[in-house]
């Protein structure tokens, strides 16, 4: 879709015309359709997309965000749900059915065939997260005996089914995956040649129990087009497909990238969140911290008459604590990035540790001899060891705490991620002070802090 | 590969025996081979590699990171270049080149067939992170007088050259691309339909000289398994595939993670990078911020009679700008994530910053009211005022730069990832001392400052 029709679609949308909606849309992408319609009221929304085909309509509604089409779904008639439903593929039709209250599932699940309200159930059963939850069952198999052509004719007749037919899942009587063969593999291959002799004996798999970052991540790393989901019996239950782990990696990534600037992850875009949603999302960390904050306060009247005795070293006190939150901020993102990907894990920690001691101190250093020269200039020779002495410690210890906080909350099974730049830089501070008026106290033999 | 097999091949590596090493990597995919090759010297990958056949080699060496891509390269002598680059494939060889001196590009093109000479230098043209730099030309064309069943046996010849025959192009007899068409269209259809009825005629594509993001973007929006790729004249020029544009976003969120961490993006893992260089690539904003938070400095100096004539007031100080910068660090780590994947356009600039506006009034008024209750308690009804007052100042001042220089940023065609959390904190420390001090002046009728 270029920029004009876009505008033509806007403007057709914004008009509320259902004739011109569709000619504007004939030859629209249905993502381009649920872009357009993204920023709208969602009961606007559920009344345009009437002006579709219902099996468009659905297409269409897939590709909303999550939170719109729950909202969309409340926006709709019981028949027009029930209509949508019949028509989306199964994981988002799980995903829907999981935002729904049970009067809600009650209206439509007659309306589905057997088939699909099991199918519907089963996928609704795996956690939020998983790959379970993020799997489809519209997949294909074969049976290991037939040849290639009769695989190449099986898979055309079951193509409208299925979500890909590009890779398909060999199992036994008991639907247990034992191979899996491509598309590709059954064209090349002589017409007459087996399955079972085709297949690769050994697919990369995952548990349906297990993350849908590992997932994604599976997909990701052997470039895989799908990925085979088993259940703890060894029995194919679905797959995730490629398209599916650009948008799980995406959302996580996204959610790592709030996490670390103390955010809370987002049910959907920050476009189409509610300011109050956003108020939510970023109060509680804000809060939090300033409990934190009150210990670099405590530090600070701690050493109150150090402070009164030499005013003029408060002037370095942000310089310090800053670059001590800065250090500690950059190996804490590098940290959450590198476990989240899979780049660094648990087992890793006493080498990363050892060698960001060897970054820190040489960040230590620069930084010190670069403050060295300030505190030269402002203070005389004392202040600048002083300064010097304080940003070599700081740099180090707060850059320590960014590689080590990720690393202990990954330990204890708690998100690497809620280790921000925020709450670094709020250890950092309270570290800072201390180690600085601490010094300025043995250093300068400046009077002792009361307390 | 399962853990077993990964320590049985782990162990292999290290002891160095051939033999060994063929035996365990026998049922290895090249991935799990080329992330246990990751962690060892360049020399010693080089030599290792040599216990493989030249075609598992090239996709060995095809997963390994681009910067030991490089180092293996040169490690290794003319002839084995030359034959790696046989087995390579176009885009990842292209890639090698430009990262090649002259000298050893002379040294093996002349091993290349002219056809694959071309190649090279066509792709290799293309700048460093635009989608023609990601492309291949491994791609399967098509003439759209073919029928359905002359469509499938062409792919199923052209199959091993090819990245993909999941997708074909259709292009004229001027290169440019007329329409595309997939093989479950081609396998569904009647055998005796064409191909110039069953293409699509409006297929998605990207301009060669586009950011490799917007293809990426673009294959993510449209869940496709391959982007084709168009010069200035609308000739196809080669395709991204889904796996590409997978690493593309991955290498990009991560690159931009740093970034929000004030660290400029690695070329390889975290885990990979060599100390010296995880220093070059930090120290640069380190020093920087130092500039940055002399303005804080100065601003306490600027307000040292204020101090000095109500030190108390410092206990609040560092809770007052940290609130300020983490709710800055909050709205830039939103914005640059919304600006990356195309949730937030430049053109929305005027509805954020007025929704932030918003969001960043009702949180300044819940952490003023938290700050309220410390400042009644340590210092009276006039310093919980103030601390309060100032409160509700810096958290919107923080907020609206948070999310202002992202935009900024992007409108001067800079990078948004630029505006880190430790630069809006060093932004915000500088603005919440003065605006907490100059406040402190007026509304305690504290002694004017000297100037």
């Amino acid at each position: 879709m270029n920029a004009q029709e876009a505008l033509a679609l806007r403007a057709a949308i914004e008009s509320g015309d259902t004739a011109r909606i569709t000619a504007a849309a004939h030859s629209a992408h249905p993502a381009d359709i649920a872009a357009e319609l993204a920023g709208l009221e969602p009961e606007t929304v559920s009344t345009l997309l009437r002006a579709w085909p219902s099996a468009i309509r659905a297409e269409i509604f897939g590709y909303l965000e999550p939170g719109m089409q729950h909202q969309v779904a409340l926006h709709s008639s019981r028949a027009e749900l029930a209509e949508l439903f019949l028509h989306m593929s199964p994981d988002e039709r799980a995903d829907l059915f999981k935002q729904l209250d049970e009067a809600q599932r009650e209206s439509f699940l007659p309306a589905l065939a057997h088939a699909e309200r099991e199918d519907i159930r089963t996928l609704a059963r795996y956690p939020e997260d998983t790959a379970g939850a993020a799997m489809t069952s519209d997949y294909a198999t074969i049976a290991p005996g037939l040849t290639a052509t009769e695989a190449i004719a099986h898979l055309r007749q079951v193509a409208p089914d299925t979500e890909t037919i590009y890779q398909a899942y060999v199992i036994d009587e008991n639907r247990k995956l034992v191979g899996v063969v491509s598309l590709k593999d059954l064209i090349i291959s002589p017409p007459d040649a087996r399955v079972g002799d085709l297949m690769n004996r050994n697919p990369i798999f995952v548990a349906a129990t297990a993350p849908r970052t590992e997932a994604a991540r599976l997909i990701s790393k052997y470039d895989l087009i799908a990925l085979p989901v088993v259940d703890a019996e060894g029995r194919l239950v679905g797959i995730v497909t490629y398209d599916d782990a650009m948008d799980i990696s995406e959302a996580e990534a996204t959610a790592d990238f709030g996490k670390v600037g103390a955010v809370e992850a987002l049910p959907m875009g920050l476009k189409e969140a509610p300011v109050s949603l956003l108020y939510r999302k970023r109060v509680f960390w804000l809060v939090v911290l300033v409990f934190g904050n009150l210990g670099s306060g405590a530090a600070i009247a701690y050493f109150e008459d150090t402070i009164a005795a030499h005013l003029a070293l408060v002037f370095f006190l942000p310089l310090l604590t800053a670059s001590s939150g800065n250090a500690g901020a950059q190996s804490a993102t590098l940290m959450v990035r590198a476990l989240a990907t899979g780049d660094v894990m648990l087992r890793d920690w006493a080498t990363m540790l050892l060698r960001e001691l060897g970054v820190a101190a040489m960040l230590g250093a620069t930084m010190a001899l670069a403050v060295w020269g300030i505190g030269l200039w402002r203070g005389g020779v004392e202040v600048a060891m002083l300064v010097a002495l304080t940003m070599m410690v700081v740099v180090i210890a707060g850059s320590l705490i960014g590689i080590a906080l990720p690393f202990l909350l990954d330990r204890f099974k708690l998100d690497p991620a809620a280790s921000s730049a925020p709450l670094i830089t709020s250890i950092a501070d309270a570290i800072g002070v201390m180690v600085y008026f601490g010094l300025a106290t043995v250093l300068l033999g400046l009077p002792h802090a009361h307390g």
